[in-house]
């Protein structure tokens, strides 16, 4: 088995005591407030994380596309939701995955598709669960609660012989909030919309079995689920800076780093280049509006220790660039000299872990193995 | 053979003929120059473009990590420089590709590591072939034309028993200008510092036969290369709109797009949802801060004529949000139905062609092949 020190760099690099916390955190929160889980595994894309989330007791996945569906489908994992707008191209892969057993869940939410639905499962002779997308925030797809499109978009469905399996939302915008109590405003938020479009659903006559809402910080915010049925979450799994901004966790909770090396310096300057650039830490800058600006990322020792105020200030393809934030370190090659191995922590970890076509994972034994990740469409 | 309506979607699109009028542009220029021109196969990771660029002249390429030196190898291309610094845990891998026959030079701007290269080549009997680094721009990495750690390093080179295959640099700071003087005043300044590295080490009774300058925007821009030997350039094989901000390209050279299909649309807000969120895309911004701000990217229709002002303002991971810039579209649903194709300009070739496994080739007879690309370190 192989050391940190023994890997080439960059690599991503996950703790897996700290994944398992996390983990473990989230599944006691969604069992206290008497509702499923079902992470969202867009954000790891890697069977050994998804796993160690089934066994703690999430049911089913999430999954952004249809190629995850057919990997983790392929993995042994037959509870499937797809969380984006079905569209009439997508539908034969769908189907596809249907007929060779996958428990596959798709949404809409309008009624163009959702009668595109309708017609190809008519044709094909295949009664399609469908949820439908609400928009409880405003921020980007998804049918308000109380708007008509609703009712009709549940027409087109049932009156075309799919099968509502319910409604579906995403409160996204609670990653810009900051404070407890913002975030638990967005989760009620959240809660009370999506509740609500079930009720006129039902009212109307439609079955509404599935109330799935959900994000990383109004899951963890929310008071009370009343009427939800399932939550979704998915970047709690590593957490990132963006999440530590937000107030979602502290920066010694993050799972997910980047293994870099250092290869040069501008002493002048107060730089150390090291070998993980935006190839390495991706281009996200998400927590560039945030309260606190990491740039491209937070510096650790090797051992995960933070390095308070050393950020990698910049990046080209395959060099960042890391300095002190505020004043020069004129001893940056002294304190870090050529060869010094790092850790740094990302901005964003769906997109950092998306760079990589395999993850180590470091356990409590100190040793690492890779851990293959899904690449693509 | 498939064509574009086929395809799923999101898919990265290279046009091969205007890809292929790009790669002459630049063949000829270098010619028109004198210098002998090696492409920095980092932006396209794929042979069939590395061939493109080969058999119209280009000598030897240009590549950012190893695992690209392995790979291009393997595929039949023997000279290759690495340019990015050597470290000594690196040096194994550069050793046995050198050992299976790669030509491979690598690169160093400071006396510690050049003193490991030369330790751990004479340890193996390996003399390697080490390029010096320059900066001439104070972008990044490499050590001042005029500043005596050149010698130095050098000394530490020659005693150690290696070869000084030459000087390099790199004037990344081009991209941020935008007008012809500014650039051809960086192409001289590029130029200029490096040949005058070059001379000092001449001067001091070290070899230096390879003088490599070289960026895209430098490249188009310089008026004459006295002293250069050869270029570097990679981006503008693709460009894209950080390179049509900077002046390099229209946006009707560019060779690279992202085919999306529109899933629904929030007309209220004048947003139609395309299925290529910032996966897609990359996060990448890099028109943020010049003079016109494409958001994630410039919508086409699927024959790739711009749709004048209609930009993706807004990324999710696999949602992307599409509006017209300035004034919202109250047709948005009409002008672009849910199961529209659209192909999308990205912001920077590099970080988008990152996100995919393979390109889909467009031949002027309309059919599209899959061209596959690398993914990692």
């Amino acid at each position: 088995m192989a050391h940190l020190s023994d890997l080439d760099t960059p690599a991503a690099v996950i703790d897996i005591r700290r994944m398992q916390r996390n983990i473990e955190r989230m599944q006691r929160r969604m069992d206290e407030l008497g509702v499923a889980f079902r992470p969202h595994v867009k954000t790891s894309k890697s069977m050994p994380v998804v796993r160690a989330q089934l066994a703690a007791g999430a049911k089913g996945i999430t999954v952004s596309t249809l190629k995850e569906a057919e990997f983790f489908f392929s993995e042994g994992v037959s509870d499937i939701l797809y969380a984006v707008g079905m569209t009439a191209r997508k539908l034969p892969q769908a189907l596809a995955l249907r007929r060779r057993g996958c428990d596959l869940r798709i949404l809409t939410d309008n009624a163009d598709s959702a009668r595109a639905i309708a017609d190809f499962g008519r044709e094909r002779g295949e009664v399609f669960d469908v949820l439908i997308e609400i928009d409880t925030d405003g921020h980007r797809s998804g049918i308000k609660p109380d708007e008509p499109a609703l009712l009709e978009v549940a027409t087109a469905l049932a009156d075309g012989g799919m099968r509502i399996a319910g409604v579906l939302t995403h409160a996204g915008s609670s990653y810009d909030l900051d404070t407890p109590a913002a975030q638990q405003a967005m989760a009620e938020q959240e809660r009370a919309g999506c509740v609500h479009a079930a009720e006129r659903l039902r009212a109307a006559g439609f079955s509404c079995p599935i109330v799935s809402v959900g994000s990383t910080p109004t899951a963890l915010a929310a008071r009370h689920l009343e009427g939800v049925t399932e939550v979704r979450a998915g970047v709690y799994v590593f957490f990132d800076l963006v999440m530590a901004n937000a107030g979602a966790c502290s920066t010694d909770e993050l799972a997910l780093s980047v293994l870099a090396t250092v290869i040069g310096h501008q002493v002048e300057k107060g730089w150390a280049i090291v070998d993980a650039g935006w190839m390495a830490m991706s281009r996200d800058r998400g927590t560039q509006k945030q309260k606190k600006d990491y740039g491209y990322g937070q510096a650790c020792t090797l051992d995960g220790t933070v390095l308070p105020g050393y950020l990698l200030t910049g990046a080209n393809q395959e060099h960042g660039i890391l300095s002190r934030e505020g004043e020069r370190d004129p001893n940056i090659a002294e304190r870090l000299p050529i060869g010094t191995l790092l850790r740094i922590l990302p901005n964003h970890a769906c997109a950092t872990g998306a760079q990589y076509p395999a993850y180590q994972a470091l356990s409590e034994n100190a040793q690492v193995e890779p851990w293959s990740r899904l690449h693509g469409w």
